[in-house]
């Protein structure tokens, strides 16, 4: 891991640094004094992100390398006109096998290969023969595991981090596994399918080589148009699977943001999928509540003011009362 | 138990019956023939309801009952002009002991002393002592037990028969349970509690001696606040008790439906109001496709064509898997 | 075509009829008066439904033909209780080459053969060859032909009747063809192929072998969806189809509805797109337009007091302006 | 009166200053020069908000003072990257009976005393004893009317000021006394009885010792239910107070939105409640643009772009008649 | 007044009547015995409608009289089906001065003549000159006069009946006097103009001749757009007259819905605007609710299920109140 | 054409500068120093907005010209605390005949003389002679005229500059063609008197002498309003002109904005309306899309975040099609 961040910036104003950056912007400008051109960047890391300007040599140096590259930066903390800025004196490209991906990217704290092994062994005790030849259809496939396993489960929101999808996966997973037993409507295995397969199509809409970001394909199409293609690639692969436990899996897929306003263009229609939206739903907003109540490295707060995967503020429960019995209210 | 039910009229067209019937309208008119009055009745039972007419004595017999009587009934089932009608030929009023309740409002299908028992089994084995002797200020109080064993949970929608709201409790608390577990941020004391007391104001709102009505305290004032009220009277029971958790309870009572349009003044900002307000809303739904999935007494449809509870058509999977499974496809 | 459409019943009142019907519902049920059962059914043909009743015989000719079966019946036009009512004397079941599929569906009035023709005419004059390779593939395919030539383009609103679909996408591809040469923006030929294969899915969506109903598959993925699936399977047997232009004619088929609450898991975001919405729109509206404006067989009326698929009342321009000019206002 | 207020420190750019202000933000950080810490302060009055640095002694003087203290300062009004800071050369706590809390919150411009006792007063006049005794239940409490005769009525939005509540009671209660006089099915003391109690929860949702806050109750339970509980406490302690009297009352607290979406879980359903809104809402709408079209020291504008309240931008009658009058249109 | 209304017809039934009628519908068809044809009409009066037939000299009859004529009928009260219906024997065209409308519309009980005046006077007591001119602009034209006299307020609301508007401007005039005087920001004649001229397109966009229909001018335009034709009519016919004044007028007859999903273009935004729309809007509900809790020969019912304007049951505090009272509650 | 524009104040940071601008802020205001007053002032043309200040002789400066005027400036462009801002020196005021007015306003870049004469060209074409002299009264009135054919068509959205009203209804005269030559049902004439006449109240509803403002009439009353107040003046004109027509017009105006919330008072509901509707809307959005994907002077992009006509991102189809091509996708 690297040493400096750019969240450290201001702890650094008027002395040089040296660390590794993304170029996220490069621009070429004349300079006003006539004097040639300079360098316009703008430079990233997994804390933040800082503007940069190449007075000297911006040329040549900017022939070096591209938006989008990993660069090694020296450089000095500049203010001008209030807001911090690297004068970068030196720039050099770097390969993908120089730098460290943690150092731009924030990454589960779990045990990825572990989680992938769970959800192995949860297909592999479906007792359905064509559901389970299903999902496993995709966890062989060795681009979908590999994406699988790494993918965020979304830019902003709930689990915006490396491992995030698989980490949601893996909880809902138990969770399901819960209201399965609870509820003797419901066919076991193929809610799990529906958690397993629901958001697999985020794993193309979403891009996380560098920073998180949406893809081309992935702003037209979207997770869960991308899903029901894949789920087509993989019944097609499969010798005389089903067609109506294509449909049923299609359904989820399709229907589980829970209403059309959220995009999905089905509401859900069978006890497995609107069982399914419940279940992911709590989840997702659970997780917001835990980040907000219990954050890392910090106290717990009494008050959070808006939490934005829910749109209102939040009274964490444990605080206040802890507060509250101490003030003997 | 009666032996004729108004959903069997059909079957006795042009003969004579005698029943058991709640009298849901009854006015004297003037007949046509200028020969003095006669009475226009609706007659019900937990079958449906029909109209009756007396023709003979109407004047004396009219002063013999009122309507919201019980009454036991001679009468011919007549067709006029393409409607069945009970011809009467006596009418008696009947006192509550001598009809059964069940002849006339559907009951729970489950042990509700049994179903008593494993609700405040569940709040002994509460850790928090507050919400302990908060909870069991409800169980305790006589009256408030007596219409929590009986009470249904909804006019219409779910859970609308005798016994309805202690069946949906005694399901939540199960799902709040396994919730519970899975989340380490929730207070599992709190979160029950919560299960048991954010509907107890329906004991107020509905009434059920005879058919299932909203009072009008329930139409002016609703369940959540008569929660509220009863809970003000609780705490205001127990020595000392802490206003942060009074708060807090008051908090998930207030905020269960979810959001204002539902009618919650607002909405859930602590994580066990939150996670309610889903557990309570998938049990609800889940009941409702169980019941439209397994109709009591017919065949299990694959096409449900709408289910008002989800104002949606539903697909039966099970069914629906078995008749493709069937066809091969 | 048969000589007596259910719509003429009322002047039959009273007399003996024969013609071909669908059975749309049949029910044995128990005779009122002890004797044993009667058949319940429901006739119908493309001009109405009407109820019959089969008294004597039933259980032997109940035995004889099935709920969706096409038959031939003997009946007298009874009236019941105010009500018309077939009284059925004889019922004998048809093979499909018996009958003729005109008397129960509606049907274009324009040469099918001939606007599949400019259809393909269409395809052939595309410059750009993926395109044309593309919707060739779509239809080459002898079930899609086959099925595209005949299918309705909706079960109610716009089009309900067979061709309906291709006379709309003809009528569309040439609202399209002056719209692309008015926006020099859009590509011609990239609309053209929204417009044809936009509502493919309604193929599989809609069954009109008989009545116009839903596929259960319809209901649960529906039409957009399905028509991502055969995009995906076409795409797929084309060796070396470009996969932009495959992501580019897939968010058309997402986005022709517009909004997201009217099923369109995206919104229209490239100019094609955003084209196709509204003139796919105003050619479907356009046309209810006219078939209140000038309803077959029918004077045509100045006030029309609610169109359903434009949700209000509607005037006739023609009309209103010729009936003013005839008072003078 | 202290004499120097933050809304005029650019006046004093460059000039040192003494004044009383409430500290809204305190934070110990590291110099970036490595010589220690600092204290970063965000320092109010009723007139706006200041960053302050303590450069000097800053351990020392942090440890003087808290957050949400009142203090003394010492100061140089410097202006550093644009913005306007103050440089802190001494800062002293200050004791509640130091300071004059008009100095930190803006107050209501009429006679408090006075208001109460025509609140009183108009109480006084009640025909229906019931509700005169119970509204003296609450304006005899001592702390109710406390805190009632000081109550800002919002914490923005319209009598944000100390006596906000009480004036707006007292204008709402004329305005009800006309509008009771002019519709005869109005019951005049019910209506009135809404007029003073509909936000008496305000008492207890909002705290203004300092600025003005919602308490954590506030946020968690709103003032309707605040009410609601007030109500259920003083009905209590009345003998034989009428339940259906109880039951109006709070119906009107909880209808008085107006809608759902707006905070009441009931609609209004009886005509005083139906009124209540209506004049409550025009009451303070009103408020809200004699604001606008009457600034307080300032000219009365002729177009005001936006006005909060209302959410568009208003027109003055009065300026832009005199103002077209005088250009002759 | 004639002495039979429809609303009795269940008295008669099987007994000849004598009445007036208007034509609401009138239809030659086919017997279904071949013997040539019958009428088939639909007959109205203030209180309701009923179905009539007219089987001798049919086609002699049907020459005599048109639908929307005002008709002398001897008839029998029939019941056919379970319906009743009017076996016409004999039937005559009426001129208009042979009927009294009163039999065919509901009528205001307050005497018109004298509202007028009270409007007149009202206007006299303007002190702007402008607004005064302005108003008596539109009541000193004749044709406008004769119609706002007469014209109902909506065709199902409120105050749908002859005379309604002005019933309803009288009333709003008197609340606004009031709301005037206590709103000092307000400009009370511009108010009062408001009161007077917001609804006045009505008095187009209805006919009430013969029933409460929309004008087909009423359908396309609306009162709103009539309106402000009606002020740019009389504003061109006054010299000089100020164009400030029209557009505060016109503005105020715009807005006057108080939202654009309510067919206002504009929202209202100045003070008089604001204020005239909660006026007229609380006037109006008062009147729904004054009607529905004491209706006209009825007595005052204590729930009413649902009222329509209000879209919502009530609950009528006078009876409530007397009835808990009785009962001691 | 002035050769300093404020776009390029950036590039003379440090230099003197002398050019026309237009006066948007004055104000005088007290020195700090106590040396008497500076002036503040807010500078504009075409291309942006600058801040300025004026030190000395300001209040002899200040007398010589008002906010509103157009002035010839000589000043210093500074930097100050990171913000750029002329230093004034010398400012003296201009009339209307020294300046261009092109240095102010966007101005289109089509011959507007030409696209007036194929605006009175098309009117020319129509064979419904009503229609032909109305369109006409308008054009050939010289203020109408004058101002139409400048008028922009909005301040921000589509069309904002000098002439685009002009322009955007040529386009939409163009289109109407091609669609009335598609559906019979449409009568052609009616449909293009629409699109002439639908914006014309815009002429009043904007102000572009200056800047592009909102009239006060245009925010209270609104150019739909406007337009339907000239075509009353219009009609009254013209001798004997059918009322029908002014109706069928009328209704064209109201309701082309497609829905109340979007501000007409009115449904389009004839046929012309609703597909002026479509046709005005898709237009619009086309021009924005053209504007997103071929802004002047710049490079075509791929992805555009937000399109603000339009409320989302964008997909430039051709550059995308380029960009994949080149990349072998």
């Amino acid at each position: 891991m690297k040493d400096f961040f750019l969240t450290d910036a201001v702890k650094h104003r008027g002395r040089n640094i040296r660390s590794h950056f993304l170029v996220a912007q490069k621009q070429l400008r004349e300079r006003n004094d006539g004097n040639g051109k300079y360098l316009s960047l703008t430079l990233t890391d997994r804390t933040g992100r800082l503007d940069g300007r190449v007075w000297d040599n911006a040329e040549i140096l900017a022939g070096k390398f591209e938006q989008g590259d990993f660069v090694d930066v020296r450089a000095c903390v500049d203010e001008f006109n209030g807001k911090l800025q690297l004068r970068v004196m030196d720039i050099v490209r770097l390969e993908l096998d120089q730098i460290e991906l943690g150092d731009f990217q924030r990454k589960s704290a779990r045990d990825l290969d572990l989680l992938w092994k769970q959800l192995r062994d949860t297909v592999t005790s479906f007792t359905d023969a064509d559901l389970r030849r299903l999902v496993f259809a995709f966890l062989d496939d060795p681009e979908i595991a590999r994406r699988y396993k790494t993918a965020p489960a979304a830019k902003f929101m709930h689990h915006a981090w490396i491992g995030g999808l698989l980490e949601h996966v893996i909880d809902l997973l138990q969770f399901c596994e819960l209201a399965a037993g609870h509820f003797p409507l419901i066919h076991r295995d193929l809610l799990l399918t529906g958690a397993i397969l629901h958001d697999v199509g985020k794993i193309y809409e979403l891009s996380w080589e560098r920073g998180f970001e949406y893809t081309l394909e992935g702003q037209l199409i979207g997770h869960i148009s991308i899903a029901t293609r894949l789920l087509e690639e993989k019944t097609k692969s499969l010798p005389g699977f089903p067609k109506h436990i294509h449909t049923l899996v299609e359904h989820i897929i399709l229907s589980h943001h829970g209403s059309l306003e959220f995009g999905s263009p089905k509401l859900p229609m069978i006890p497995e999928a609107v069982l399914l939206h419940y279940l992911d739903d709590a989840e997702a907003k659970m997780l917001a509540m835990r980040e907000a109540c219990q954050p890392e490295g910090l106290p717990a707060p009494v008050y959070i003011d808006k939490v934005r995967a829910l749109e209102r503020p939040l009274v964490n429960t444990r605080t206040y009362m802890a507060q509250a019995a101490a003030k003997g209210e």
